[in-house]
C-alpha cells in the first residue's frame, strides 16, 4: 500500500491566491487492479490555467487540477511498463493510481540529455500553445513584427524565439529589468519592462514605430487596449492568455476593442493548443528538433519539494519565474 | 455656369449631431474641361460611417463626406457620356465638375424597374458589406445561427435576408416593435426589441438556447458584452459597425472580451467592404439576382430634399429608418 500526498483546493480563491487555500492531505492507494498502473510524479507544472479554471468546476475539497511527468513505479497496464514515464493529467498529487486512460507516454526517442522536465514546457503543452497560436492562429510570416507580453513566462519565452527562428522581429514585455536582459539574451529584438515605462503606449511606439504584424497575448485588459491602438492594419492578434484579470474579484473594465477592430481591420482569436491535438506528435518533434539545433533555449524555474507547490504556485502567478515554473519531487 | 448647393461641417460633432453642426452652401461651378464631366445628385446615401470618419481628417468647413447616384448632364469624358448615371463619391453635393477618376457607373444592365437609388444600399456598399461580412469573414454555413443587431437598418436587414437563403436560422434584434414586425416580415426567425427586453442576455438565451454560431455586430459596446457570452465555442463575430459608440463625448467602458474569447475559443474580425473591392462587379450581380428572384427585398426609408440631408442623417443616427436611409433630391 502507497500512502500519496495531495494538494487540495480547500477553499475556493476569492481574488490572489494565498497559502491558507490550499491543504496538504494524506491518501491511501489501494494496489493497482489489471489495466491500472502506479504513478509516481517526477515534475510537476505550475501554469495560470489552474487559476482560471479553478473557478469552472472545481469545489472546495478537490484536488488541484494540473499535469505532471510521472514515473511507472507498478503496472498491470502492458502499455505503461514499469520504469517508463508518462505525461498524466491527475493533479497535484505525488502517487496515483489509475487506468490507462488520459496518460501520454513521453514521445518516444525523447533524448537522454533533455530533462524530462520540459515535457511540460518547451516540449509540452506550453511550447505547443506558442507554436500553434504562431502557426495556426497568427500566420506569422517571415518579415512580420510580433509582440508579445509576459514574454519572460513559460509561453512567452517560446513564442519569441519561434518568432525569430521564422525571421520575425521580436518585441517583448515582461515585469523586471532582469527579465528584460533574460529576453535579449534569448534573441528577442526589444524588450522593456511594463512596470516602469513612463506610457506603455509610447514604448510600444518607440519599439517598432511602424506598428505591429501580430500581437501574441498572454496578459489581456489595459495591455490589449493600448497594444490593439499600435497593430498595423489587417493585423492579426491570438488571444492565450488574461493574466491581468485571473484574480479579480470584480471584473475589471475597460475601453470596448470593437472600434479599433473596424478600423484596423483586426482579426482577434482566442485559442487553446487542445484543438490541435491531431499535430501534437509532429509538433513536438518540431519543438525538440529545434531544441537540439539550439535554436530553442527552454529555461525552468525549479522548485524543490512538493510541499511547496502552492508557494511555486502564487510564485508563478506573482511573475517570479523566468521561463516554466515546474515543481521537482 | 451652375450653382451648386453643399452641405458643410459647419463644427465639428460634439456629442449626437445636431442641426446646428451644419451649414448649407452655394458654390459656382465652372464649366467642366476636357476629360470632366458635371454631375447633378439624384440620390443620396447618409450612413452611420459618416458619424465615425467624421472624427478622422474632417475639418470645419468640409463638404459633409459621402456618395451618391448622380446623373452625368454635361460631359467631357467620353467614359460617362450625358444621361448616364454613376456612383460617386463627392460629398453633400447637387451638382459638381470632376474628372472620371473615382466614378463608377451604374453597374451593366442594370434592371428598368429597380430603383438606381439602390446602388447605395441592398445592391450597393451596403449590400456587400453584408454579404463580405458573412462570406468572407463569418464563413457562414447552412444550418448554423446568426445574431445580428441594427438588424432593420440598411446593412443588418441584408445580413439577415442573405442568412436566410443560406439556410440559416437569423436572430435579429432592433429598438422598437414596429421594425420587430419588419423583422419578420423580412423572414428573420427571431426578433426582439432591444430596448424593452428585460434582460438582454436572457432574451438572446430564449431566442437561441443553443448559443450561435455567428454574429454579425452593427453596434459594439455593452450589447457585445453580453452578446459575446451567448456564443458557441470557436463562434465567429464580424464586426463590421459599432454604433452605440459613435457620438460619445468620452468613450464608453466596459467588460473586456478577452477571457470569453480565450474559453469559446472565438474568433472575431472587424472589416471593410472596400477590402474585397476585386470582387464587386461579380458580387453586385449576385445581389441583383436575388433581388429579381424575389430572394432579397430592399427596404428604403426615403427622405426627400436635398435640404433635408441632416434631419435624414440624425433621424438614422436615432435608428427612424426601416432599411436603407436614402435622400432623394
Amino acid at each position: 500500500m502507497v500512502r500519496a500526498k495531495t494538494w487540495i483546493l480547500k477553499k475556493q480563491f476569492d481574488g490572489f491566491p494565498e497559502r491558507s487555500n490550499f491543504e496538504l492531505k494524506g491518501e491511501e492507494l489501494s494496489e493497482p487492479k489489471n489495466g491500472e498502473v502506479l504513478l509516481e510524479a517526477v515534475f510537476l507544472s505550475v501554469d495560470p490555467y489552474m487559476r482560471l479554471l479553478s473557478s469552472f468546476g472545481m469545489k472546495n475539497g478537490d484536488v488541484m487540477i494540473g499535469t505532471q511527468v510521472a514515473k511507472v513505479i507498478q503496472s498491470k497496464n502492458p502499455t505503461f511498463p514499469i520504469g517508463s514515464h508518462v505525461i498524466a493529467p491527475c493533479g497535484w498529487r505525488t502517487h496515483n493510481v489509475c487506468c490507462g486512460e488520459g496518460l501520454i507516454p513521453i514521445m518516444r526517442d525523447w533524448p537522454q540529455d533533455v530533462s524530462l522536465s520540459l515535457a511540460l514546457g518547451a516540449i509540452g503543452m506550453p511550447g505547443l500553445t506558442a507554436l500553434y497560436g504562431i502557426e495556426e492562429v497568427l500566420g506569422l510570416q517571415r518579415g512580420e513584427t510580433l509582440l508579445v507580453n509576459a514574454a519572460a513566462g513559460a509561453v512567452g519565452s517560446v513564442v519569441g524565439q519561434i518568432a525569430k527562428i521564422k525571421g520575425c522581429k521580436v518585441v517583448g514585455s515582461a515585469g523586471s529589468d532582469a527579465k528584460v536582459a533574460f529576453l535579449k539574451e534569448l534573441g528577442f529584438d526589444q524588450a522593456f519592462n511594463y512596470k516602469t515605462v513612463g506610457s506603455l503606449e509610447e514604448e510600444l511606439k518607440k519599439a517598432s514605430p511602424d506598428g505591429y504584424d501580430c500581437y501574441f497575448d498572454n496578459v489581456g485588459g489595459h495591455f490589449s487596449s493600448i497594444a490593439l491602438q499600435q497593430m498595423k492594419n489587417l493585423g492579426r492578434i491570438a488571444v492565450c492568455g488574461s493574466i491581468s484579470v485571473y484574480n479579480d474579484t470584480t471584473p475589471q473594465t475597460g475601453q470596448y476593442p470593437y472600434l479599433t477592430m473596424i478600423l484596423k481591420q483586426l482579426k482577434m482569436e482566442g485559442f487553446m493548443e487542445a484543438r490541435w491535438k491531431h499535430k501534437e506528435p509532429q509538433s513536438l518533434k518540431r519543438l525538440m528538433g529545434w531544441l537540439k539545433e539550439g535554436k530553442l533555449r527552454s529555461p525552468e524555474h525549479i522548485t524543490k519539494d512538493f510541499e511547496n507547490m502552492p508557494a511555486a504556485f502564487i510564485g508563478m502567478l506573482k511573475g517570479e519565474n523566468f521561463g516554466k515554473s515546474i515543481v521537482a519531487v
